[in-house]
């Protein structure tokens, strides 16, 4: 918890052994959500803030509702931040994250990169989704994916993860379980996700603009969206097959936040049960704080879950067409970007894994 | 176009021969949307508009955007109407719009109905899906689909019209020439579909009620909506075959008007080229005046169509998957509901069929 | 009416003797509306549009509502723009308006300026609220102020057409028969008016994004919006005083289109009875086409104005502290923009006054 | 922090002496809103929540958001409600509110009532605007009225707490330091606010649907809403006078949550300098949790205050007309309803007055 003003908003917890964090690119929505979780957050301090254009601005002036905070921006210096912090947020562009986190990683913090510069294996697939040479290949065997309900684990020794992307934490949460228990099969998969504005960041284009997103739909990027190998890899590994094809369309919706994705896999069984999906299902998340598996017949909404670290999942099955359908709810800031972040830190960082997310 | 009021707001063109069109149940939002396309139609007259629980009031008191017109609902009554009129649309509940339906072509009306009753060639479907007898199995034979695009012919003599629903115009029309071509397989057709809210009519209900819809997406009857047998009959149709199946999964999205619809199908080439998708629906949609064919790499958007009679396709393909990919944009309230109706109408009555339509 | 594609969405009337029209700086939202409203006009043919942004990008690529149109922007030129219109509307930013204005009239064309270039008569305001020296004060002595309901007579036989602004409008339409007839003071006006974000313009601005805007409201530019003077300029003509103060406060609103203001007067008279209120404003505006004057008690709503040309009025008297209350509604890029600008060339040209706006 | 279900998803403190905490008419969204702060509050337990409507059925079925909390909803039962806790908030329609105050506060309770049953001093006043003799007149004396920023004094031993109505809080917490120090005049206020579509309620009616709220802004009970009589008697009490007269127009705006409250005063004197009325408001505020005092130029916006319990003001002065503008932001369910209730539980009881509220 940080210390924060003159005003009382927000107190430090006296005496406590708190973790210095320092946040790297904390002026867009993702660092925002980052700042509104980490300072109330029971176990840490945020002891450094960066971004290039509001250097030497309070937070609460780009920020309104931090105003309390006794916080302003500072140039990004990786001196000053091994200097000041134990732990890391990089909320930056891919490419510029890995710039940060060799360094930072060289000083001995723990980093936890919500960029892409990490979440693929494969350096190919980098150089073909992002059109550059992977930045920091010697890295990737240390790095470990964030997603906490499948691996926890290995997050609990890790010194950089690499926290997954809001459309991808939406789509493998439902559907990995189904693969791990040969319930449905690796191929045919559709993946129909609805993602409101914040998920584009904090863009200043015209395609953002409110009277270009109000009363508007559609969908973007049909056949390869950057978070496409991203989702093949997990949902691969979660198979247990090599590799594996699906395929992913975003749309843009008029909402602020919040992912759903409606996904339709091929049921392996001709009678599958639908009581075998809520199994499964339950089976994999059933003590998990953060996945909520609604009885079948409710259906997962995102009004359910903004502002919450939880992704609702709803399931049904058409025995016409042998197609399991499932649909999750999450927030793209808590959820499928920062929230996540913060609950890798606290499993990485021997912290309730709760902690500063209810 | 209709007689109006001393405020001169509308008027009656001088000395035209106009048909004589009611509207029966006329204060839902399908009801308003045919208000405002007729009232200034050239070539007909409103002379009667009906609503049970509002006989009586003038139109303006329930429409206030129409408070120059000088109309005022009615009590249905069937001698009445045909009294009044030679064109009559029904936007009435299922099973009450067959009771109206039939008095009125005895008498010589023609008939646009927007319900579900005359839709399905099946009255076996009819009772699994609307959990009822069909109320007049007899006049299915003579009614005609009313989708303008693929029935143009029949409907040049059609007494009656069964005007589809919103999601299957939104499917049907970017599909049908995809399955009619040999393009696309037909099994295997996902299609994910997203409506604005007035799609759910004008229902009380709380699910209804703004703070229950703005910034909330969730998927309902994902297994079997009612509209999934009318797409699932036009699109066998098309392709040339008895029966299929697809997926239908719609969702809620905040927005007052729209519907996108995203279609994901198997290509029956392996390397299928994008421009033959394009060619294909170009022969069909060329000279359309309702269908707009996007350029590849542009996106359907429902912005660009609602409060319009058109529906724009996008479309890609995924060669990884062999995938086909469409997108398209309606407004659920004119081409998925009243405009497609007045479309109906120009046809059937011999009006240019882009009438009080531009 | 304009020569449309090939699709045949939109046909040319044939023989028709239509007045050629010129939109300068039309790919905004405003000249986006003009387009909406004119190229389905019967009196007139666009012949040129400009844009120095999209000069050789066909309209449809910037407007995919207007993809039927067979119209690309140009360059503007002056000469140009003089060899192929005979009216031009100017949709410009202030200042380079009269730019073009000068040349235009000179060119003996008829000029409908959006801008607030005309809009003042006094050159001091202009660089009081404009920060610039009038570029054009020979002209004032010609321009009239292109309220039609307020200067009908004027308009018939204007050359240079100063349109109101949007909140203008919404503000003096109701308030200005008030003032006139006596029955409010001129003192103590509060005109406390709501904007969806398309007032602002096409900017791409941080503040005008969708998450910036949306579940969000605020006033802005409380004491000096550069609307004030033109509002209290009017509103003194209408009272018969050379000037007047009032205060307007402006709230930036999540939807795309509409305005509403709502104003508080000072009755004159104690006992002023609603019914005077009532008559005052329908002795003003009982014959008027685009003025609704709601019945007491009935309210004033955006949603009963958008994508019309109508501004609403509702009323009430606050007996316990002697207080007016108007609302009015309009469309701001309709009736507070495009769609008075077309009106006001319908009055100055000797077109029916509704022409292309019914 | 209330014990909850097998999820884990919350957990109870071991060993906490809670208060035992009952809400009364949980259903709505002002009850949701309680549950959401009281449920993770240090220093409470809930015990019991009631509704008639959902009696029997658990929280999460009715508040999907809410799904980890192990409890449901009951019959409302004052025996039973007296049993089990020590603390009631009353989140029912006015009238039945003091069905339950009495016997409540007669077994021993302390009642937070967020009702309007208390909230007024004067029967007259309740008479007038409800429309009913008071139900309890008894207790008025006892009631404290629960705007804590003036009221904490009171606040510390009070038994029976009016909470204050939303439109109220967000008007009387900017105005009431300028009366009281004198800098404002007491006649000739206007109050123009703008509320989000929960400050309605969850009624289920036609005005409340999603199509008929958005994209639609509207005023509504303009000369005579129910929290006039509220406001001007507080604004009465802070400026010393007996009572007092002002105008208040609330509008209904597409957004979930927020209301924005823009005030035109008169200055007492001519030459106020803004500074004056920075300092006064911060004299007032500056030590206060949950006021924050924009500095001069930002202007406050529902979206930095909503799902937080702050109430932030913004301020300009037009010495034009000598007017004072202040504009106010806050969540109406929560600084406006819930969130202020609990800030007064936490005063009444001896906690920290921020407890679950940061």
């Amino acid at each position: 918890m940080t210390s924060l003003s003159h005003s009382g908003f927000f107190r430090m917890a006296p005496d406590s052994p708190e973790s210095r964090v320092a946040i790297v690119g904390a002026a867009g929505y993702t660092g925002e959500e980052l700042l509104r979780l980490l300072i109330h957050h029971p176990r840490v301090q945020i002891t450094c803030i960066t971004s290039r254009g509001n250097a030497g601005t309070p937070v609460g002036d780009v920020f309104p509702r931090l105003s309390g905070a006794d916080l302003a921006f500072a140039e990004p210096d990786v001196a000053n931040l091994a200097a000041v912090a134990e732990i890391a947020f990089l909320a930056l562009p891919h490419g510029l994250a890995a710039e940060f986190a060799v360094p930072l990683l060289d000083a001995g913090l723990k980093v936890f990169d919500i960029s892409a510069d990490f979440r693929l294996k494969d350096i190919v697939d980098y150089k073909t989704y992002y059109n550059a040479e992977h930045p920091a290949p010697e890295l990737l065997a240390r790095r470990v994916y964030g997603l906490p309900e499948l691996r926890r684990e290995a997050l609990r020794t890790a010194e950089l993860v690499a926290c997954p992307g809001c459309y991808p934490t939406s789509i493998i949460i439902p559907v990995a379980p189904l693969l791990k228990a040969g319930v449905a099969a690796v191929s045919n998969i559709v993946a129909c996700s609805m993602s409101g504005v914040t998920g584009a960041g904090r863009k200043v284009e015209t395609p953002y603009l409110f009277a270009e997103c109000n009363e508007s739909v559609r969908a973007y990027s049909v056949t390869r969206h950057r978070h496409l190998p991203e989702i093949e890899q997990e949902l691969a590994e979660s198979a247990g097959v090599d590799s594996m094809r699906i395929n992913f369309i975003p749309h843009l919706l008029p909402m602020n936040r919040g992912i759903l994705s409606t996904i339709t896999l091929d049921a392996e069984d001709d009678e599958l049960a639908v009581e075998t999906i809520a199994e499964t299902l339950r089976r994999q998340y059933g003590g998990e704080p953060f996945v909520r598996v609604l009885p079948h017949g409710k259906l997962a909404d995102t009004k359910n879950v903004v502002f919450t670290n939880v992704c609702e999942i709803s399931f049904d099955f058409d025995p016409r067409n042998r197609k399991i359908i499932v649909s999750s709810a999450a927030d793209n800031l808590t959820k499928g970007a920062a929230g996540q972040a913060v609950q890798c830190m606290n499993i990485a960082c021997g912290f309730d894994e709760t902690a500063g997310l209810l």
